[in-house]
């Protein structure tokens, strides 16, 4: 997508031995590229969040496995050490499992890994831009409703943009694909403490690209539906089990309890490697990752000399506790979109439109 | 309440001519004292948040009153000037009438000011004091069930502690009881941005009297109901209909939400002044206060040269809305904790604790 009127993907290779990646830490304030040749290098990338994001993560575990092959690390410490940063992303252990098959049934396991990662970013773009033409359909059907020159009011957590991607993200993809044909849409972006990827990150990709937006206190939300301010919530998914419980980053489940409450239909995009196959109960099964109390207790921003730097909010004596996601239980979940189109957020719907993963 | 093992109220006489507050804005970093001499100070205070919450706004514009007749300020000009400072908490309009009403019929009309004001803080730790004991008996109750050593663990949302009255404070009261009984609790500490007044307050109130208690995010109550993790929230309000319907910080709905969902009891703990008794509709009659964008794009702390500053969040050219309250509905509510005991969140059992407010 755009930066600075550059078309930009969120990972790539620059030559046979350097992935490069955007630093996402430093954003908006800076658009710092980072040079990525080995898997620890990779690795470090993922856990301390220079890349995050559904997509992405899975994307940079595949290339990470490409540098494993490149520079002879074994694959299985290799997988080990990719699949150990993030515990909730399922699209993390998808890429570095799809790499594995593909590499040991191959003769010449370089051009494989490489061919493998390339795929792996590839279709996660182009499920991520199909998945925005189905979720645009719906914002269409609003905007009919809607009076001339009104906007319709979208609504989103975190980052579920291009930055969380390879390209087009999946709750951004379809905004993008309403803004690009010309239907008036206005996007509230929560902020998302404590690491703020909403005031950080989608503040800056819809001001990149132009859409008209507004960063908004995570409290904010539940008022502005109860006051007609919210035509729709869309957000992404770090992992969805397929009866359609949704983990996503902390704070989802209560804009999604505010959307019930207010009867604001509350959509999830996803491309279908954030579905895990295996788990039934979302809520019970999928492991939410804890991180440092440092992360809530301080922030980082711009200070007055234009330096990112940290404030301490807290008490210095004072605890804090981090739980990266939450889960929101399907019953409050409108639809969900993905690159087949949008299905209910339930086992059969979920296996209607993925049917190669019926077990029985 | 204690501060490094000294009592302090939030707001005090120094002498005939200057009324002395807390400035809040420096904490937890710096403990000020202010001096107060003049109806504009007074409302700059109020209006800029030195002073802050429900009860110590009507502390303050109560003082502010005396003010008036001590430096000769016309009354209803004082009265306007002060009103205008924060549409939302009733705590104001309320203290300020009964300076009026007490002035006009007096024939030492410096005397009664005086009297008055020190009459209206005093009732507020009152009634904050009895609101604890009655709060008290619910936290009681909640512990007989727990295991030998574990805490009841109690959320609350930004501060509704002594700093937002004028000693005890309402949510805190209760908490505050039961911790010097030696009932063993734990408090969660929404942080409430966008001024995180939670981490900032009531986190350095916690911490000062000895309490345990836990940061969050705003983002975390959800996810720690869900897994049991929160026993009862009590939070504070600014305006409470006499229908029940609770105007509190942003994002209090979103919390009682999560509250209702996951069955865990949600307490609202208020002075009688706290009460509007006019308002029917708290959703529809409530006046929201909004604040300007910078409280949301920049944030306050301490950064690593020990100074209290400002650090940008979010791209310079993104906007930001700031709301500073949202409205819970009375069918979220389990009980409304009160200086006269604990009523259910509706008409009948507000008037029937409250009977000199019955209109017919």
């Amino acid at each position: 997508m755009n930066v600075n009127d550059t078309n930009y993907r969120t990972i790539w290779l620059k030559d046979e031995e350097t992935v490069q990646i955007i630093d996402q830490r430093w954003l908006p304030h800076d658009f710092i590229i980072e040079d990525l040749s080995t898997v620890e290098e990779t690795a470090s990338a993922i856990k301390d969040m220079h890349v995050r994001g559904a997509g992405l993560i899975g994307a940079t575990a595949g290339w990470g496995m490409y540098l494993a092959v490149k520079t002879g690390v074994d694959l299985s410490e290799a997988a080990q050490k990719l699949c150990a940063t993030r515990p909730t992303a399922v699209n993390l252990k998808w890429a570095v499992d799809r790499q594995i098959e593909a590499i040991e049934n191959s003769t010449d396991q370089l051009k494989t890994a490489k061919e493998t990662a390339e795929t792996i970013a590839n279709e996660d773009a182009e499920f991520c831009e199909k998945l925005g033409e189905h979720g645009l359909s719906i914002i269409e059907e609003i905007a009919k409703n809607k009076k001339d020159g009104e906007p319709v009011n979208i609504l989103t957590h975190c980052n579920a943009g291009w930055l969380a991607f390879v390209d087009w993200g999946s709750a951004t993809a379809p905004i993008y694909k309403a803004f690009n044909k010309g239907i008036k849409v206005h996007v509230w972006v929560d902020e998302t403490r404590p690491r703020n990827q909403g005031a950080r990150l989608t503040a800056w990709e819809l001001l990149n690209h132009g859409v008209p937006h507004t960063v908004i206190p995570d409290n904010v939300g539940g008022h502005l539906m109860q006051h007609g301010l919210v035509d729709m919530c869309i957000v992404g998914t770090d992992r969805t089990s397929y009866t359609g419980d949704v983990a996503n980053k902390i704070g989802t489940y209560l804009k999604a309890l505010a959307a019930k409450d207010n009867s604001v239909p509350f959509y999830v995009a996803l491309p279908s490697s954030s579905f895990d196959w295996t788990i039934e109960d979302g809520i019970k099964e999928i492991p939410i990752e804890q991180r440092g109390e440092d992360e809530v207790k301080l922030i980082q921003g711009l200070n007055n000399e234009n330096e990112i730097s940290k404030v301490l909010l807290t008490p210095k004596e004072s605890h804090a506790t981090n739980y990266g996601f939450d889960v929101t239980p399907a019953r409050l979940i409108t639809g969900l979109i993905t690159e087949r189109g949008i299905c209910k957020a339930n086992k059969e719907s979920i296996l209607e439109m993925f049917p190669e993963n019926k077990t029985e």
